[in-house]
Parts: C-alpha cells; structure tokens; sequence
C-alpha cells in the first residue's frame, strides 16, 4: 500500500484525493492545509488524519506527497521532502522563478528521490492517445504543432496581478503541450499579445490574447493561440501536421444530442472548464505516478519538464514585452 | 454528336436540357411542350427549335428523347418514341398503373430501343459511392439497409390527391433505393402511415408519415421512414449494415460554417430540395444515358426498374390500407 | 445513511455496489451470491458483511436491496423483500413471464414499497438529454421515433437458448426506449427477423437480426433495428423526428481523435459495449433511486414500465413467429 | 450582352471561360493565347474568334478583360487595357513588384476603368457565408483568425524557382483572407520557414512549411501555417475567435459516406487541389465581376487588394530571411 499525503487541501488537492481513492494500492493516509477547516473537510471525506505540513513530511506514515499548496510555498516544500526523502507529485508552476527550480532539481538530485511536475493534459486520453498514434509514426515526423486553448472567461484581475502573466499562468500548459508533441526542444519563440477581453487586464501589464510561434533546430513549427475568454466553454485543441497525415484532438463537448430545427443543427458547448474537462486526465496521472513509484521507473514529466516548461514562458514574456523573437536559454 | 428531344419543358425538362448542354457530345435538338410558352423560354435558352410531340419524335433530327410531361401522357409517348425507334429516358413514375408499364415494357422491348428510368438518387455522387463500396464488399453482405427520407414541406393538397398517395410518389425513390442496395428484390412489404403533419392529408384518404419494412428471401430486412415535413431541410439519410462493417451517407447541408456561441455549436441546414441536393445527381445520370447510348450498352435503371417499385409501391399502399404484411407479386 | 443489500454479486452487482460507493449518504450495507466466492470479493471490495438471501432481506441493517441475481429467482426475492418493506431495485427483465410479473406487481403494491426496474439507458446522460429537449418541446410533438441499436458480437449460443429470444433479451431495452420517447402506449407491433450473423442461432429458433414498427393510437411510428453483431463496437444511436424539428444521439466513440491520411479522415470505433458505454447511466439509475428514497418520490421506471416492456417483447416475439402484426394487450 | 475577352487560354483561363458560358448576360467575345493551340481550343468551346493579344483589347467587341496569362506579362496588359477603356478582371498575382502594382493602379486610375483581382477564395460559398456572419456581429468583434492552408503536394523544383517563393506564391491568399477577416489592415508580420518537405526546395533558397503571425494596430492576432504536402487532399480552414463566440469553415471532403470498420468511422480525404475545391468560387468571383459591370459598382477585391497582398507577402519574406517581425509599410 502506497501512504501518500495531500499537501493543499484546496479544490486541486480534493482533486487529488479523490483520485487516490479511486487507485488500488494507494491511500491518502494523511492532509494538510494552512486553513484548517480545508483540511478537515478532506480528513473527513478520505478517514485520514490532519497533520502539520512539516510533521506529515516527516511522518512514517507517507511516502510520498502530493503539493498541491500555493505556488510561493512549493520551494520549501520541495526541499523539506527531497531531505525526508519522500517522492514528490508537485503541481505546476514548480515555482515562478526558473533559478528557483534549478535549486529545487539540484535537491531532489541529490537526496534521489521521484518527482512528477503535474502536466494534467498530457494524460487526457485523446491527447494521450494522439501522442501514441504520433510517436508509434502514423502520420510520420511531426512538422507543424497547431495549439489552440481559451479559457471560457478570465480570473479576476487581482488573480492576474500575481499571477505570472498569461504566459506563465495559461500557456505554459501549451508550452508544454508543445514539447511534448514536437519531440524536439524548441530554440526560438516569437510571442504577440494584447488585451482585447478586459481592458483591465491590459492596465494591469497582462494580455488576456496571445499567441506564439515556436521554432525547432530541425525547423518544426508550432503556433499557439490562447484567449481567456470563449463564449462556447473551455475549448481545447490540438493538431499535428506530419509528413504522412495529420492528428487532429477536436473539442469534448457537454453532450452528443443533435438538435435540427429551421436554422440548422445545433450541438453543445464544450465542457465548460478543467475539472470536467479533465477529470480522467487527473486520475490517469496520478496512476501513472503510483504505478512509477510502485516499479521504480522515473515519473514523466519529471522536474526537468517543469522547469522547460518555465523557461520558455519566461522566454514568451520577454519576446511579448520586446516585440522580438527570443532564444530559448538551454538548463 | 446525339441529338436530344426535350419533351416536357416544364422544371424538369429545363434540369435535363441543362444537363445536357454540359455534356460533349451531346446537344438539345428540338424541344415540346403543350404550354408553347413553357417550350419557347427553353427553345431561346438552347437554341433548339420548338415542335409538337409528335414531329419531335418522328422528326431525324432527333436520337433520343427525354420524356418530362406529365405522368398519364408517358404511356403514349413511350410507345411512340419505340416505335419511332428512339432511345428513351423517362422521367418516374413511368406510370400510375403496373399493367401499362407492363405494356410499356413490351413495346419497348418489341423495339429493341435503350430504356432508362430517371431514379436520379442513384447517381447522386454520395449514394453512388455508397453503392460502389457496398458492391465492392468493403462491409460485406447487407444485412440492415435503413433508409430516412423526409420532404421539407408538404406539397399542396391538391397536388397530393392526384399523387397516387405518399407510397407511388415520395416513397417510391427510396423503395427504388432500398432495392438497389439490398442486391435483391424484397419479397414482403408491411407499411404503416399517418397524417401528422396536415389534417386535410388524412382527409383526402393519404398519409403524410409513413414507414415501410421490406424484407427478402435471404432474411435482409430494410426499414424506411418517410414525411412529408422536416423543418431543417430536405433529410436524405441512408445506411446499410453489413457483415463486416457498415456504411453510411450524411445530409448534405448549405454550408461547412460552424459557429459556435454560448448555446454551443451550430451548422446549417441540410440543403432544401431536391433541385438543389441533386443537382449532380441529374448531370450524372444524363451522362450515364449519353455514355450508354454511345457505347451501346443498356443504360439502367431500366424500365424494369421502373415497374417493380411501382409495384413495390403498389404494394405498401394495399400494406397500408389492409395493416396486413403483403407479398410482393413476381414481375 | 441508506443502508443498501446487494443480492447478485456478479458482473452487475459490483457495478451497481461500485456506483453506491460514490453517492453520498448511501453504502452497501450487506451482500449476498449462492457462489461464496463472489459474495467475498464484493464483500472485501465494499467491506459490507457477506449474508445468505433471506437473511439479508430479512436484517434490520438493510433499507433496500438490489436485486442482480438470475432472472428466474427475481420472482421469489421480490416477494420476499415486498414482505419485508425493503425498497426494490430490479434489474430486467423482471421475469421472463408477464403474469409472474403481474404477480410481484400485486406484492409490491400491497406491501406499499418503492420499486425501481433497471432500465439504464434512460438515465445516459445523452439521452436523458434529448429525453429532458424532447418533453421541453424543443422539437414540437414526437412522429418518427428511430432507434438503432447493434451489440458488437453475440452471445454464445448456449445463452441464447435461454434467453427468451433477440425481441426479449436484446430488444427489450429499445421497447422501453420507445415507451420513453414516445409518451405514448405502442397498441400494434409488427416484427421480422432473421438468422443472418449465426446460422446456429437460427438453429436454435432464434433472431440475430431483427426490426420492429410500433404505431400508436395517435397515428406516431416507431422504428426499431436490432443486429446481435457491428464490427465497429457498440451501436446505440436514437432520434425522434417532431414537428418543428429532430433530436437524435450519436454514438459514444473511444476517443475524440482524428488522424488523415491518404485514405482520408478516420475516427473511432465506438465504445465496445454497455460497460463502458453506460458507465455514466449506472451512476445515475442509482442516484436516481437513492434520491427518490430520500425525498419519497416514487422512483421511475417502476415495475409497470418493466411489465409493459415485457408485454411488448412478448408481442414482437408473437409477430415474428406469424408474420402478422400483434395488437398490444393493455395491462 | 457584356463582351468579355480572355487573355491567356490555359487552365485558368479555361475556368473563366466556363464560368462565362453559365452566366446569363454576359459571353466570350474573343480569345488569345501565345501558344495558338491553346487558343484554338478555347475558340472551339466558346465559338469565339481568336485574336492577338493587342488587337483583342482594342476590338470594339470586347468590354472587358480576364488576364490568365503568365505574371511578368499582367503589367502590359493591363496597361494597355487601361488605356483602351476596358474594365479588368486580372489574375493574381498582379505583378511581383510592388512599385509595378503601383504603376498599374496608377493608370487604372487614370483611365477610371473597373478592375477586380481574382482573389477567388473569397467567393467560395463558405468563406462567403463566414465572412457574411462576421460581418454581420454575429460573434462580435474578431480577435483571433486563425488559417490552416495545405497543398496536397509541392510543384516542381522547376517552378518554385520562379514563384517569388512560398509567402508570394502560395501564402498570399491566405494574407488576403486575412485581411479579408480581420477588417483591419496588418502593420507587423513575422514569418519562420523550413524545408521539411523536400530539401531541394530549401536548396533553391525557398521554404515549402510556413507559418505568419499579423498584429493589428488595436492588437487583433492572425496566424497563418502553409505547407506545400497535405496527404490527405487540399487542406483549407480558417475560423475567427470572437468577443461573442467562434466561427469556423471545414474542409470540403470528397464525398460524405462514412464506411465503419473495426478499424472505427473512416470518411472520404478533402477535395484534391483547387480546381474541385474553389470551382464554385471561380463562378462566383465571375459573377460578381459581371453584376459590378453591370450595376456600376466597383469590383471588389480592387487593385489596392492585390497590392497590399503582395506588400504583406514582401514584407514576410523580409521577416523570414532575416528572422525579425518587420512592419508592414503603407501603399
């Protein structure tokens, strides 16, 4: 039996949670919360016990976290695990500053531990499955990666103030997305954005519309377009252009009914956002993590991933404030 | 060069002349019409010149004549064309009764003329490459042919009471298909129908909603559905199950544009009518007589083809009336 | 709490226990299977006590039972829990006789307790959606109702032979669709069938391709076809056609990706069979009763709906035998 | 009777022709090709004489001009047309100088007569409707276009040597569109390329994969992504993100049968290349040309569209080769 404990117990932590219940060979066996009515509310739900979070890192009754804690605290956090020598699920950003992340690996290096940086989306099973048609070769090498993810409406502004920027905050999913299919580090970006939904978005020094063109050293392609505002739900897609075909991951919507009336057929919106949208993808990765842990392999995506992830939309920043294209730093 | 005889000049006639000045080798020489109105607008639109129907089928100037006058004029006609040697294309039904197209068959037969029956929806780019899959064996045997037809408005009550009722003439094409696909003639009928859609259809002894199930001696089974109303266009659906897969042919609407809004996602309706949705269809089978009649091969649908949905119509009507299974008689 | 039984501990029974064990304020509180070995498993699985039959019903730990056991033993548990006050939930068929079913319809009333038969699918998500647009009137008043619905391969032909035939063990749950749909009593049924998939299961006296017409007093249609094998997974498409439009439920496919090649664009086969497809209408047939307990509604489907769904396969059964349409018998 | 005169009687002028002969009002009056088969078989088809070049546009037979005839010959024509008074449908694109456009908007202003460019895509009946739905509010104010254009196969080394490379060739119809949807004029581009479809493509110094970012001055974004093989037809999609929703244009597939296998629901590969694809548009782009002629209104696109095409295709080679965003000058 697997012992994990919930660090965070928040909306993504209950997430979590409930997905270990759903796992044979794995239990939450103890939570976590800077608020305690948070922590108790998920004692409750899982029969596992509130502890502090220095003292359920140090217990012998977890192997392993899941840090689902705000984004400032992931550092120490990390750290206190890596020399508890606990395995680490830890959700993305890693934390906002790539410096800080290369200290965090240097850490879990050294104390040779397990870390899993939590891109959900790579474990949706039509992005999943899409990825295997790819790497198995179908459609031949991957030439042009086409990522488009708008949210169905902005955060509040005081969100985006501390947010990182929408490159950081929503597109490094994409980011991601895009290492993950290119299968090749990308060496350029070129990122536009403006504030075309909430003009106090663009006040606060964020865009609220993006879009960036990554470049490989093979000369792959990938164009992404994000928007924090669609009218018809979360819309998530994705497609790769290859030498011999495409993939293509179309919308999941609410239902499959048709409706035909005198102005023609009507279907539903999309799901309307992440925790419908993706709730197979959260349970799949935390098997994955489960069953990494359980036959010694290294979790994917590692650490590693989370800081490219971040590197690039520093670099998607910096081209956006520049106006210029950007080389990617390497690690 | 084949010289063809319009006769009939009414919106039938001028779709095949239209056809016709499309096809090389292939010219519109002379046109009729009771309504000598109806026959000039066509003349000045084909440079033919205008005749009365017996000259245009006596007249050597003339190879082949297209018959689209109305249903009770056929028989004469048919039977002056044989005899005047000319090959005949004959817009459906051939004729209200099965006895005369029996006498009509003869005379055609004695002649030795090429006889083709216009069932268009075979020639429909879509069905007929649904046909070539099927025969090709892509799916295997037929087992299932299901096929939804519906009108987008009811023609006037009028109309409908000299119709030969809903089975003779709006069913009549799909029972046409439905032969076509199974690869076998149907050898019981059970029809039932209602007046859903206009109370003073069911007054004038008709239905407006009817369903036929076909069934053959091999145990292939077909279902149709028919109405005389669908709100969001002109519903041309088929499909047939088969022993290793099965295959089947979508509306075909307006346009591809989705839009998608809060409500969801919307596409237009499928395109209105049958001049509209089988434009091509009605090219194709003009090419089909023109490139029989050059290659001396017999164009098909024959006049054969003509009969027996006639009397597979006939049939479903007695069906209907009794609310007993009927047998289909042998030709 | 609603402390649940579970009789029948078998392939449905752990769906339904498994389905229990996400629904607040409802547990599994007892199970029971004359083969230990099943009992056990489910029993450590739910860490409910494994108790014989009668016991269960007759325990004070026990407020509604679920019956999953074989069909023929169904009369007697219900009688038994009818005697005990517990609340019933049936899998269908309740009984392979309309009369037995009558029968446990007279307990079950005079012992006054809820009783929910099982028909899943109207509780799909998808469908109970076009159910919920269809009684809004979105698309007018029901005329065409049209289901297709095709297992992926058929069962042994040793099943077959106790099954009661295709009409009663396969179609019963498109007959209660049909109901469902179409508000309104079937009074005539017309059925063919054949032997087209396995020439044994026609040996054995039975249909594996069969196909239904319903009428109502009103004059509306019903068409229903039914295939025991579809080489491309499970075939469960429904749409009704109404006055002022269509609704109609496509397919549930394994995912949403596209790949395009040479040969075009291919998608999915559609989910493989009623495990994965109505996961969902599991879920929620049991919310469903749990919630009808708690608020004393009574639940729905009742044991009427499966009386007259077993009135309507026992008819179909009668035509396809004579080759005439059946009247319905009223209760 | 409108005379219009074909200049240059290949493929395309061929279409031209054919689109003539369907248009009520309007006829060819006279054709001329270098290569004087080429114009004796057009001469056939339509009955019109052949002339030279030179004596076509200043026959009092001819009112206007279709120029089909290779690019570096466009600037003598329509000169020359110009000053004989002719209206000018001309052929994309214009020249391959931008100060050449500029001479000839010069004298076609001078000479006050009407010019289209033949930017055909914009009189596909799709676009058309999309474009009409846009404009119409129908998801509010456009803030992302996104166009996904794909040939089926690259053209021969040979030509791509002389095509003013990939923007200018093949890209600036998809810059057109966009101009087209974003109702707004583009003032920065940035263009990446790669050779990933044939290397003798890169050898000769052009790209065959493409991908342009457009910003607006109020910060609408457009992505663009050619290449030059797409196995699976003609590949042409656009969609728009909206303040009030989303719309979208598919592909045209080559027909609408879907065959399901155990290999899922395969559909037909998209219509092959731009003849089959764009047929109704190049009927459409005629037609209005003729209806402008006839009313007085100014053609629309103008020449100033074809200028500012090219300028944007300019400056996307610019910002290809030397990998900075380049702004887009004014005429």
């Amino acid at each position: 039996m697997l012992n994990i404990g919930i660090l965070g117990c928040g909306r993504i932590g209950a997430v979590h949670a409930g997905s270990i219940s759903r796992i044979d060979g794995a239990r939450v066996s103890a939570v976590s919360d800077a608020i305690p009515a948070a922590a108790q509310t998920l004692a409750e739900k899982t029969g596992a016990p509130v502890r502090d979070s220095a003292a359920l890192i140090d217990s012998a009754e977890v192997d392993a976290v899941v840090i689902g804690t705000p984004t400032d605290t992931h550092y120490g956090l990390i750290h206190a695990a890596a020399k508890a020598g606990k395995a680490i699920f830890c959700e993305k950003p890693i934390d906002m500053s790539a410096d800080r992340i290369r200290d965090c690996m240097s850490a879990v290096a050294a104390a040779g531990v397990p870390f899993m940086t939590a891109f959900n989306r790579r474990f949706d099973p039509n992005f999943a499955h899409l990825h295997t048609r790819l790497t198995a070769g179908d459609i031949g090498a991957a030439e042009i990666v086409t990522i488009l993810s708008r949210d169905p409406s902005p955060p509040p502004v005081s969100y985006i103030k501390s947010s990182g920027g929408i490159f950081r905050d929503m597109m490094i999913h994409d980011l991601d997305m895009a290492r993950f299919l290119l299968g090749e580090e990308p060496v350029t970006v070129f990122a536009v954005g403006s504030a075309l939904v909430d003009a106090e978005i663009g006040a606060a020094g964020d865009a609220d519309t993006a879009a960036v063109t990554l470049t490989t050293a093979s000369g792959k392609i990938c164009q992404i377009s994000n928007s924090r505002r669609a009218t018809y739900g979360y819309d998530q897609r994705i497609e790769v252009h290859g030498a011999a075909g495409m993939l293509r991951a179309a919308n999941v919507q609410e239902h499959t009914i048709e409706v035909a009336t005198a102005a023609g057929f009507a279907t539903a919106p999309a799901q309307h956002f992440f925790l419908e949208r993706y709730e197979s993808a959260y349970l799949a990765e935390m098997e994955h993590f489960v069953e990494a842990l359980r036959t010694g392999n290294p979790p994917s995506p590692g650490i590693v991933d989370g800081l490219r992830a971040q590197v690039l939309a520093d670099a998607a920043t910096r081209s956006w404030a520049s106006g210029q294209p950007v080389k990617i730093p390497l690690d």
